[in-house]
Parts: structure tokens; C-alpha cells; sequence
């Protein structure tokens, strides 16, 4: 490259040329939120290797990766499901499935995609390979904390009606079981990695309900009944992401909400195991994959900070101000660095997890959810 | 293809042209010991898409994978260290580095390779990329057990002294600790997936040994020191491998050393939680990546055969006889499937996890080891 004045389009365009022998395993793609795009970034070279636009409104958003990290299926606000191909680094297929969508999943097996929708509410599973809906399943409801469990299976929540639903699609032919009285406004749901225990959180009631999915017939589980979630009335927007929570040996880690700390769960017994104060609300507390540590940040306004927290001592041991708004962390797969998305910064920030030092920063337009390519080898990611 | 009397070697080439855009998520190699070659496999395919030949010595062999999945490094009994490109489909680099090895690792951030030596003892640091040597490490001794952990660090022990050594590279030089008295004869190790804990088996008495690699100061950890490893002395070669541990839930499953069964200990307190009786001499107790089912092989004369186990009521649920010399297994990362390298029937299998049903056979010579890429964002393996 001969001049800084290059833009970043014409930089990104210089570093590989399309159709070049390309190795996915460490790959990775960060949704721009405001401009609707995705930033192709590899972590071996901690660089930006392309933008790829047209996804519609990404203001939130989250993906999940085909089996041969190849494809990314994108989950757009406005119902969209946007197939992208990081070889090609283009879109491969779009469809807009629904007014408003929450989230999706992908089965075990890479061959079927799911989304949850708000407008109109329910599910919609789709082939993997053309996008065609293969299953429309209404649940008038809003649904909620979609994820996909081993044996070609997924499980959501509604809002509206406090039931999970368990879509089997293991016989070709779609069986649901359904699961009542989870609590009063489930919010938000997750899978635990060996995708055995699905917890959501509620909304309208203290704690959170927890299935044992290798139960025959799954009964929901009372986890912290009293815990003390913040008794004013908050906005859905502020609670925290389940899909942060962290699992970490024989605990859980999760956000508390409405309050300054994170709370420490027992995996065996799912009763609390301790408490961590923390600098602001938390909205995602992740384990770096080796689990000792869990890196926490912030609601707003005191969304500028991050904190390490050790799982052992469950001590904070590290605090630092990457910059202003800091929306997602992604640890590499084997957990020596953590990418993290800095919105109005206008940065992703790469740290080393063991010294804490910064390493790069790449530039991204308000970038917020961050996804490695290694997620497709993963249960409820 | 128009014929069946097309040779293998050119079906293979005319699967796919090299060169086009390739995703490597979802690939594998499989060992073809007698041959020296690699098979190099597509799980959603489930076919094989080429032979890379020229590696020595694979009778007893393993290989571990570069962080994009791009690269592998193949380590042959013969002191080879072979560097394939499943990309491009060759061999990138080929070392012979000492006379007799015994497996090797990959640093957590993918820049360093180690080797585990008989002849010479010791281990032998690579640079990842060229395959020059960065540090050479004598132990006057057969050095076993090699793993990577967290940190840029190696794990490995001397089969004469009973000595474990920790080398760590994160300051860029070579700094090691040494921990005595891990016990007589350590034959083989493994380190949990979390990277906390390592653990020894042990020839030449009963019990293993476990280090918590978290604690500032590891002290050996004796485990299940009566268990009763068999009385009569047995060669090293039909020990069972310990790589092949299965770690589900809160317990850890491993092959008895001279008995019919698998043990159960549990992960908290290492101590014995359950026997399973067996079919015949395990040789690879291995779980299902959702940790519920632990597949079984055994050692000759039994090798024929697989048994199934659940890990709730720790009962066998499930035995089949995929054919003669069963010598390894591989499950997809999501483990909705598994391949089993059956070496006198020249095949490899495919089976679905749920339904026990064999999907798919491919024609392997000799196959022994099956490796896919997912390996590459996992610790240990």
C-alpha cells in the first residue's frame, strides 16, 4: 500500500485476492450496525479483510455459521435471514421472513436454520442450502431464546405465555413437546455448551427456570427464586444477554439484574454460590474458554469500562476503560486473545487475555456483535 | 465418473479442481498407516477427497492443526514432522527432527509446535510456520504425555524419571518448571479440555497422577491408587490410550488398565464414582461431544466390537461389530455422527450418533487415526 490516504475500501480490497485457496477455521465477522454491513476479520492476521453490505437492519443482530464455516445465516431486526458466503465474500441468498426476528440457530446436523420471531410471533425453520421454509410453526406469542439442542432439535420460549416448546425434526417430520408454567415473562433463554440444560430469564418475576433436555419428560426447575432482581421497573432492552452467561468448571456465572455484581451459580445443585460487586449493571460476563477467568462489561452510562474477574478467588483483578460504548466480546477459540467491539470508537480492540495488553485495533463502523467461525463447531451459538 | 473401474486415486481427483474457494470447517484426515498416507476427508460430503502420500513412518501417528484449519502437522513414528496443506492438498514442509517420536502439540496461538521424543528423549520446539527449530529440550529421558496448555505452555513427563515439566514460551523465552514424584513410569497423559487439569497414567504401579495446572505451585495429585490395574505385567502398546478419556458432566471416564471395564471418577474430588463392565480391554473411552453417550473400543482379540454407555444410569445401551480391527473414532464436532477406522476391512465408517444407523462407507488403507479440523480451536487435542 503506498499512501495512508487509501480508503479503508480500496485497503481492504488490496489484501487477497477473491477465489485464492482460503482456510476459514479463523475467520470471523463483525456486524456493523449502523450501515446494515458485516466486516470479514481474521484473527491470525487481526485484520479486516472485506465488507460485505445489503443485510438490511442489523441494529440487532447475531449469526450462526454453517458445519464448514463457510456460510454465515444473519439475523436481522427487520426479519431478514441473509445467507453470506466469506469465501466469495458475498451475499448468497436473503430472504425477509418476518416483520421483526429475535435470533435464530442451526441444527446439529448444518442443514436447517431457524428464527424467532416478534412480528408476527413463532418460528420459522428454513433449509440451510436454499433458504425454502420448511416448517412455519405460529405460537401466538412473542418468541424468545431460540437454540438448537443435539438431535436435530430446538427450543424457544414465549414471551406472552411462559411456555418452551421443544421442536424435534430428528424423524424428518416436526414433533413439538410443549413445557408450561416457565414463569411469568420469560425474556431471554440459554443452552449450556453440552446442550443439556436450557435456563431462561424472566422479566415479570424474580429468577430464572431451568430444563433438563435429557430428562424424558422435562419439568421446569425454580433456579434463585428470591435473589432480589432490581424491584423498579426496567425497560426489556437493559436486561442482560443470557447468551453471555459464562459456565466455568462446576459453576455458573451470570448478570444480575438491576444490580452493580454478577451471581455465581452451582451447575449440579443450580443454587447460588457467591456473589461478585461489579462497576455497573453487567450485560455480558463470558468465560475466557479455559474458564478462570470471566470478562464482564457494562450497561449504559458506564459502558466505557470492562472487568476481569478470576473464577477461582471470584476477585475482580483486572479493570480497564477500552473506550466508549463497549457492545460484545469475543474470545479466539482457544482463548489467548479476546476481539472487542468499541461502537463509538468506531474500533474493534484485539487484547491479550493473559497480559491484558493491547495487541491492534481495527477500524469497524459502529461495530457490535462480534462471531468467529469456530461458533459452528458449538451447541447454542 | 463413467466407470467403476476408475482407481480410487482418480476418483479422488476428480471430486473437486484445486484451487477453487474451499472452506475447511468441516474437513478431516484420516491416517493410513501402512501406506504412510493421509486421507483427506469431507464430513458433510462424507467422502473422501484425496490421498496426500510421502509422510514415512504413520504406524503410530497423530497430528494436530493450525488455527485457519488450514495446515496440519503430522507426527510419524519415524521423527517426522509433516506439514500438509489440505488446501492446496501437498505437503508444505517435511522435517525428520529425531529417530523416534511419540506425538506432539500446538501452542494456544498457533506459532509453535512441539514433538515428543523416544530417540532422542526430549522435545523439539518448531516454528509453526518454516518448521525450523526454536528450542530443543533434552530430558535424558522417553518423554510422554505432551499436550499444550493455556499460555503459550507444554506439558509433558519422563517415562524414566517420573518427572513432569511445564515449558513456557510466553515471554518469548523458555522458562520451565519441574515437578518430581508424579509417580513410576508415567506411560501417557492427558490434560482436561479446560486446560486446568493434567493427568498421568502410570506402568509401573497402580493409580494415575493429576496436576492442577492453575495452582502457582502443582504438587502431584494421586488418584484411585488402589484401583487394581492389572497384576500381570503387560507390554506398553496394549495400554489404553488416554487421550481417548471421556470428561462428561462432573466425571471422567478411563479405560482400566487389564480389566473389562471403564472407570468413573469423579472431577471435583478424584475419586472413584462408578465401574462399568466391558466387552473386552478398552482401548479409547470416548464421549459424545454432548457428553451423554461414551463410545467404547477394545483391544485385540476383541477389537471388532463397540459398546455404547449412557452417562446418566452408566449402563451399556448399545454394542455393534463394525467389522475387524476397530482402531479409532471421531466424532463431528456437534456429534450428531461419528467415523470409526475399521483397518482390516480397509473402511472407514459412518454412523449417526441417535439412531446407531451406518450412513456411509469409505474405502481407507489401513486407516488408523481420523483427525478432523475442529480439533484446531480445542485445547489438548
Amino acid at each position: 500500500m503506498k499512501s495512508l490516504g487509501l480508503t479503508l475500501a480500496a485497503a481492504l480490497f488490496a489484501t487477497t485476492a477473491f477465489g485464492e485457496p482460503t482456510a476459514t477455521g479463523d475467520l470471523g465477522l463483525v456486524i456493523e450496525r449502523a450501515k446494515g454491513s458485516v466486516l470479514l476479520v481474521d484473527q491470525s492476521e487481526r485484520a479486516a479483510l472485506a465488507r460485505i453490505e445489503g443485510l438490511g437492519d442489523l441494529s440487532h443482530a447475531s449469526l450462526v455459521y454453517s458445519p464448514d464455516e463457510r456460510f454465515a445465516y444473519v439475523f436481522g431486526r427487520d426479519g431478514g435471514l441473509t445467507k453470506v458466503d466469506i469465501v466469495t465474500r458475498e451475499i448468497a441468498n436473503r430472504v425477509v421472513q418476518a416483520g421483526n426476528a429475535i435470533g435464530g440457530a442451526i441444527s446439529d446436523d448444518g442443514t436447517l436454520v431457524a428464527v424467532s420471531n416478534y412480528e408476527p410471533g413463532g418460528v420459522r425453520i428454513f433449509d440451510a442450502d436454499t433458504l425454502e421454509m420448511v416448517a412455519d410453526i405460529p405460537t401466538d406469542s412473542k418468541t424468545i431464546g431460540l437454540v438448537d439442542a443435539p438431535g436435530r432439535r430446538f427450543v424457544f420460549t414465549m414471551w406472552d405465555t411462559g411456555e418452551t416448546w421443544i421442536a424435534d425434526l430428528s424423524s424428518g417430520d416436526l414433533d413439538i413437546t410443549k413445557i408450561s408454567d416457565m414463569g411469568d415473562r420469560p425474556y431471554d433463554a440459554l443452552i449450556t455448551a453440552n446442550g443439556r440444560t436450557y435456563i431462561t430469564g424472566l422479566f415479570g418475576e424474580d429468577g430464572l427456570t431451568a430444563l433438563d433436555l435429557w430428562d424424558e419428560n422435562p419439568q421446569p426447575i425454580r433456579v434463585l427464586p428470591n435473589y432480589g432482581r432490581g424491584q423498579k421497573e426496567m425497560p426489556v432492552y437493559k436486561m442482560p444477554h443470557l447468551e453471555g452467561w459464562a459456565h466455568t468448571g462446576n459453576e455458573f456465572v451470570l448478570p444480575a439484574v438491576g444490580h452493580h455484581e454478577v451471581l455465581w451459580i452451582n451447575s449440579d445443585t443450580l443454587e447460588e454460590s457467591g456473589r461478585t460487586q461489579t462497576y455497573g449493571q453487567p450485560v455480558f460476563a463470558m468465560a475466557r474458554p479455559d474458564g478462570r477467568h470471566v470478562w464482564v462489561n457494562f450497561a449504559h452510562p458506564l459502558n466505557d469500562t470492562i472487568q476481569v474477574i478470576d473464577t477461582v478467588s471470584k476477585k475482580i483483578i483486572h479493570e480497564f476503560k477500552p473506550g466508549p460504548a463497549v457492545l460484545h466480546m469475543e474470545f479466539t477459540p482457544r482463548g489467548n486473545e479476546v476481539w472487542i467491539s468499541v461502537r463509538d470508537a468506531g474500533k474493534v480492540m484485539i487484547y491479550d487475555t493473559h497480559s491484558f495488553e493491547k495487541l491492534r485495533e481495527i477500524d469497524a463502523d459502529s461495530p457490535s456483535g462480534i462471531f468467529f467461525t469456530a461458533r459452528a463447531h458449538r451447541t447454542g451459538l
